[in-house]
């Protein structure tokens, strides 16, 4: 039995907890949350302590892992204070919006030896999985084109967005580790374009809401990636992988299978899934799962501290040739 | 070059005219209605002479086969007089409302010798072709299962479904003969429940809006039809073939491949075909092109006039299952 | 926290038990099997306890509801014995094979005036059920035509259908019930075709593994089951409900959405589910939860024991309509 | 009836002659190509008279139209003398592979007041026309991303590819064309990646045979093409126009609506059509058309010298954006 400390009770936080106290091999012992309330709560709900700081959470000598789900600004300091403290980290995606603090942190992970996972959820979708397990073992050949769609259903609220580090690294990022994991292949080459077509006060904080993104690879395999953070149908997920043997595609996941037959047409399927906790709730249970294989085996995370740097790496290769007009190399 | 003359210039009646005018073996010559204007408006179409009489039609001697598309109650009569005549016949559904009369026909038939076939659309489908062609190879294994559906768009006039014999002998007449072609087997057995849910003023004709039958065919194979003669969301037609190695579907085709998503749902496709008009484009000029076929080497036509009289068979056992609320064995 | 005793501890057994243990308002106090093993090692998995005779389970004062999972010759005495110990009943169908049993057992019910509720699972399948919402909220106006179609992977082994009751008993019972809860309304008259297509030894049973039934309401509606002890693409659950305003069709739900093109052929998607287990967990989780609710509420629950006995009724009338080959009038 | 001069008699030319031959409105007088045998065979199919030269077949004065379908270096020269001579003009796909000669005939164009059509087939294609007019009427408010996939079956022969002009002016210039169709505004920027994935051979002809682009409109509404020259699946022709009140797609068209199911998948549809012959037939049946009614009404063709003008120039500027790595800025 694997006991977690939990770094945020916000949203994604509350439902980590739920997916802590459902896994058997699981407990949640303590919450912290700079939100006092929130934390008690959460832990209340799962028979675990709220802690004062982050340092009495730390202190629990039972704890063996620590789940963090707080804001992005805080990861590389909790990431760094719970390797300190011995305690293998999964820790929600961006790692963090520099990357010279992502590098500074790397260090003090590799040192650690311990498993430190970031949070890269869609790789256990088992759709997507099953994706890329047809890719890996050869079904479409060689991978010659890969296209990534991700809308939101809806943009945050303009708070988050102004801290958001701006959609190619908050929100086009899981695309780029998507992307490498279909690719089997690093980047080397991205172009990127963007626009202002949802909300006009994004642009004032130079960020765009809808992007669209070229990379190649080493081999020549082109990957596409369009980004929009509002669709009103639904969050909308898919992903191609074409190739020398053929395609295959993870086409959305709806609620239910009903279809629809009126005078104004016909096999009308459900609107697209309101976000991703409804979306990726298997996703969510296997990538705890998973973390807990590795931390029980001692081995390194399938999704690693350097999946979440070079995904961020790509993010800023994208913000750079969206400056630039120019196709930017990319150095890992 | 194979040359026409049509009987019946109706709707059904000039498209045939226009699939003649069409095919490059075939070439309309005379034309014949009640209605001498519509025959004479055909004929003008097509470069073909507008007949003042069946026999002024049947008598030209270049005339080497005859299209039937006028109503129900003159094909026997035609039949007879175009094979007396020589002339192969290709003749719509149903020969006859009375299976005495088709049973008299079919020597006149037989004892012509001339190709005599019946216009079962629907087999020449596309779609439906192939299921039955899986089926025929193998692909399913030992058909087990069989379900199609039938829904027309909308009821014919009140003045039509007074003379049409009732719907097993008019509607689902097609259905009966699709299920002995995608069997393989005769249906042995029958059982038919029916329902005025459409139109009320088909309770006083003694008729039914809406019915299923169920059939049995030696092997153990069981068939399913189910009709209605009205659905909003258009011409409604599949078939399903069911067996020990699997299954094949004929699913609705539409005019176009677009999806649609909005808030209310995704994916949505066209309504179905308007009717059989639309629906069966291909079907008709592959008919015709396979009559032609007959005609030219002599050949008994793929559908022939006993295929006609089985429909029948079983549109009468149909009749008499519901009437009695029993199962009625099928005799051929 | 309502408290459950569990009878029978074999595969259904074994999931509602982890069912109940994921239910926050749930907890499984006692456990009981004829193999005391069985019951034991589920018992000690949620940290229940191992009963070693009904009557103990029974005497737990503690225990508010029991959950039927044995074979079913054993339901009719355990609910009998629950209602009598003043427990409320989650029993999984049938209620029994005999309708003389049934009717006895429902006196002792109706006089407990305890819920118990019949494990009609597919009730609670989140597509089946927006189905029937949507037909409940008039999307297709007036009910015209289900269908339903149910195929089991493949055939249960001979020892356990030797004591099924035969297919319309044991399988087809739940479809019969899909189809009160879609059409609204009692099926007043029904014919059954069978045969044995897929193990010949269930013809020495006097059963057969390939059925259909068609079923008329009051109202006219019109209704069909297809049913098969094997399909090799795995289970196949649909239903679709026809009427005067359009059609909604509950297709089958895969395990994931990956979508295959090769040169054999475009947009295959995933074999069906292996079975029930996999096909409905969540059916099998708001089952559980809607039966909570009653016995919380002290309301009758949402699927009855009369909704038992009428799908018996059903099964009874369609092994008559069989064995006569008549229509056969239902009457309940 | 209007008399049409057929320049080329190549497969696409055939194809014409076989349209031409089925409009009620057309008629083929002349034929001409650089092969005799082929342009006697085709003329004597359809009754024309097959001549020794352009100048022969442009002498006729009862031809009013001229339908170039010879190879691309052939184009400018014949739509010159075809405007010399009065004759209104359908040439294929593209106009020249060099903008300057494509200039200077726009200005021999223009000066003639003649109908001059380009045949980008696919805006006639069905599916493709609804997507446009859903687009075009508000269906899914302001576009804001375009997605093209074009992938052809198989690479033309390598002596076809040596004079082809390269990916993008003889294969993408379709998508570029669909593009602005789709976009309803001009591409202002386009990004381009490409590389030899499929046939090694390219490479030395400094080609490609996988590319994407990306492209930029004044709006802000953004666009993707990606193409290959080989999808083992058959030809892959898709459009999805994303906007802010939904999202409207073109999916591909089979032969057939099959569907079969197996224990290796289900619901597996065709292979995608062979090429462009059998996916576009209504497309080019309805250009056809579309042109005979710009002649008769003496109005500009709905795809203009102008529309084949702006695909090619965002070829070259793709071509350019490839070679330099750099986003272009497209000027008409």
């Amino acid at each position: 039995m694997l006991q977690f400390a939990l770094f945020g009770a916000g949203r994604i936080g509350r439902m980590h907890a739920d997916n802590l106290g459902r896994n058997p091999r699981a407990r949640l012992a303590q919450v912290y949350d700079v939100n006092g309330d929130a934390a008690a709560q959460t832990a209340a709900q799962h028979g675990a302590r709220s802690a004062s700081s982050v340092e009495e959470a730390l202190g629990d000598g039972d704890v063996g892992a620590v789940l963090i789900a707080s804001s992005t600004d805080t990861h590389v300091e909790l990431i760094t204070a719970a390797v300190a403290a011995g305690k293998a980290v999964l820790c929600e995606k961006p790692i963090d919006l520099d990357i010279g603090r992502v590098e500074g942190c790397r260090n003090v992970v590799e040192n650690s030896g311990l498993p430190v996972q970031i949070g890269f959820n869609r790789r256990y979708d088992p759709t997507h999985r099953a994706v890329q397990r047809a890719v890996r073992d050869g079904e479409v050949g060689a991978v010659e084109q890969v296209v990534i769609t991700s809308r939101d259903p809806s943009p945050a609220p303009v708070e988050y967005l102004r801290v958001s580090g701006g959609l190619f690294r908050d929100m086009m990022i899981h695309d780029f580790d998507l992307a490498r994991f279909m690719l089997g292949e690093e980047p080397v080459e991205i172009s990127a374009f963007g626009s202002v077509m949802v909300d006009p006060t994004l642009a004032d904080m130079g960020d765009v809401d809808t992007a669209m993104v070229l990379m190649r690879t080493p081999s020549g395999a082109l990957c596409h990636i369009s980004n929009s953070r509002r669709a009103v149908y639904g969050y909308d997920q898919r992903v191609e992988v074409f190739g020398a043997r053929g395609m295959v595609r993870s086409d959305n996941r709806r609620a239910t299978d009903i279809e629809r037959y009126t005078g104004a047409g016909t096999a009308t399927r459900d609107p697209l899934m309101p976000f991703f906790i409804e979306r990726y709730p298997e996703a969510y249970v296997d990538e705890l799962d998973d973390f807990i294989d590795a931390v029980e085996q001692g081995r390194e995370p399938s999704v690693s501290f350097e999946d979440g740097r070079r995904a961020l790496i790509l993010a800023d290769a994208a913000n750079e040739a969206l400056r630039t007009g120019r196709n930017v190399e990319v150095r890992y």
